[in-house]
């Protein structure tokens, strides 16, 4: 039989979803599974934006218009001019979710053959998305030690080729909660304008930030032309399953050829853009979302805080997002560890589960003495994971020096 | 400034998208349009998916598994299996709507380069998917003096080289209403087999059937590992703006490499997931589908009965599906035709909205005399609109002759 095509094939699945039978299995064993690997959190979604869904008077359930329900899109203007950035109706198109508005970003700006440079630890649908578009992901590797802040603009000037099209990222980041500062996003821009360089910048978490404020794309004066914003609800509102995302940029190139994307498409889900519009239109829309970035900021602390515990263990506080990425001296595969802790190891009947540091690296052989942790959970939960975590670290520690011994 | 990528700007818009503000200045000028245009029913979305919708008990709107909710693949498994069809959940995955699912199967069988036969006139949307994934679309060209069905094996053998992947349709169909039958399936499917291509099977429509059974791609013995059903709830549930579909095949392979796709994306949207599976597990819901299929048939017998007073008027009457295209003798232009209609012309204050023919086709210069009708509107409002169409033709040619005469 005809073999699918090239591209699936060498699709990789992520390593996290690769675990995930482990901890199925773990559970079906009867052990608790902290579940620190995953960026699901488990805050109630706004009722605000639920009652705006139920409400609904729906007759006929029709395709939206391609690039959004006009309620929504006004909603969202105003959303964005709430948070200093005025913008107008033909610089906005309703997305199915970030990851959409990621894929059209990347289709638009790229040829297949081109390449993207990307900070890396980085979100590892952005390799999907690029293999499947042709693109050559081409990584700028961070420190852990920098708090995966941006290394001098030179040494991600040699990177560049006559095929980058574009720099990419995320900030508030995935995996690594670093917020690129107001100077960065500067820097980046003028590089992106001397080598005519789209920027996409993937915002989802922007609002769930620690320390000040964090810099949108869209902020940066004379980027205009560059900046393309990637954003979503799913974070900053509890609602990753309501698919509903949006794309920004001022460049009219851009959003035409977007909007034609969004028409190939039909439309976003319905139901979720008039949640949206029912939250965002609620005066008290910023007091939930408030809340929301107050419960992680806790969090966030008290995750750092635990973590010191920890003999050996390397990390910087984040500014923002909900994720901590975490250098563990004691072991030199993370993957192997994280099956360790679903396979072997349980501390009176828990186990926690991480993400293993290197699926966030596009180079080969960073990250794999790395994981990421995301604070999904209430802080009860999480000094309780991060002790489970401690046990099971020293246990490790032991089983391989045992094997060591034995070995030699 | 970087251009947008070479794909994008190929694109083109739909031509009936095009026509959409001439429609709508129309209406500014206190026109009523009869919108038989586009292929978006009137009729109420059932109950029980609303009610599924709105009574959803959910707290943190999470993300659904990638490749369905478990509850809304059990209802879509018995679904199939009221049909006749037995799938397993290995054999099918939840899309965001049949566009997603046809994308898929296309970036699943394909590779940059690869061709794909279609029997045109088609859905536009498929060029527009396969221009983003660098495939080639040769047309297999079908008559609507044929009523569109399939021409001798022989021809569709003469078009497939080898870097033909996959021979795709949509049945019944959209543009023409056209239901292929079993032993057009049959003969497709063993060509498919003595070529080693994927059938790529989109139906929608397949419940919306006036005459007899329409065969699914499922239902041919022995095209297990060649068979793709691209499915979608949007026109037996008159439910467009949900964004659900799915994609079912056998082969294992494809439907590896289409979870990873469906990775990449994270979910389809939860609500009308949960709309779905209180629809189907409704025991009424085939009355339901019933109900819209009925309403569907006689506006189908209503519509073709008023064609047939359009003189010289060249139409077959379609099987299923709720469109039909009409070869309009009089016109040697039909794009040039809807303009008359929108911008120039009114019986009494209305005007009618069809699709131009050409649109549909891949082939250069065919189906400028012809368009497409949808039923999408109530059995009096059809036949007023016909009526109204009618009078446009006699208008139209009468200022051609003018126009020539005074030419001459």
């Amino acid at each position: 039989m005809r073999s699918v095509s090239e591209r699936t094939k060498a699709l990789k699945g992520s390593p996290i979803r690769r675990l995930v039978p482990l901890a199925v299995a773990a559970r079906k064993r009867g052990i608790h599974v902290y579940h620190l690997n995953i960026g699901q959190p488990d805050i109630p979604t706004p009722e605000s934006f639920m009652q705006g869904v139920r409400q609904a008077e729906i007759d006929v359930l029709c395709y939206a218009p391609a690039s959004g329900i006009p309620e929504t899109i006004q909603a969202l203007l105003k959303f964005y001019a709430d948070m200093g950035v005025e913008i107008t109706e033909n610089e906005l198109r309703v997305t199915i979710g970030g990851s959409e508005a990621f894929a059209f970003a990347l289709q638009t700006t790229c040829n297949p053959g081109d390449e993207v440079l990307i900070p890396e630890p980085f979100y590892p649908n952005y390799s999907g998305h690029a293999l499947m578009n042709g693109i050559k992901v081409v990584p700028i590797t961070t420190r852990i030690e920098d708090g995966f802040h941006l290394p001098p603009m030179e040494e991600i000037e040699k990177l560049i080729t006559p095929k980058t099209a574009a720099i990419l990222f995320s900030t508030p980041g995935n995996p690594t909660g670093v917020a690129y500062t107001r100077e960065e996003m500067q820097a980046v821009g003028t590089l992106a304008k001397k080598h005519n360089l789209f920027v996409i910048s993937d915002e989802p978490y922007r609002e769930l930030m620690y320390e000040g404020h964090a810099t949108s794309v869209l902020e940066i004066p004379g980027l205009e032309e560059h900046a393309i914003l990637v954003d979503s609800i799913s974070k900053r509102l509890s609602a990753c399953g309501a698919r509903i995302g949006c794309v920004v940029s001022r460049n009219q190139d851009v959003m035409t050829a977007i909007n034609k994307l969004c028409m190939i498409r039909l439309s976003a889900p319905t139901f979720a853009q008039l949640g949206l519009a029912n939250f965002l239109n609620d005066p008290n829309y910023k007091h939930d979302i408030e809340n929301i970035r107050q419960k992680f900021h806790s969090r966030r602390d008290t995750l750092f805080e635990a973590l010191q515990t920890i003999p050996g263990a390397v990390c910087r506080k984040p500014e923002g997002a909900f994720y901590i990425f975490v250098k563990l001296p004691q072991v030199d595969d993370s993957e192997e560890f994280v099956k360790f802790m679903l396979n072997e190891f349980n501390l009176d009947g828990e186990t926690t589960m991480v993400a293993p540091g290197a699926g966030f690296y596009a180079s080969p052989g960073v990250g794999h003495n790395e994981i990421r942790i995301a604070y999904v959970l209430e802080e009860a939960k999480l000094v309780r994971a991060v002790e489970v975590l401690k046990a099971g670290l020293e246990a490790y520690s032991t089983l391989r020096e045992e094997v060591a011994a034995t070995a030699g």
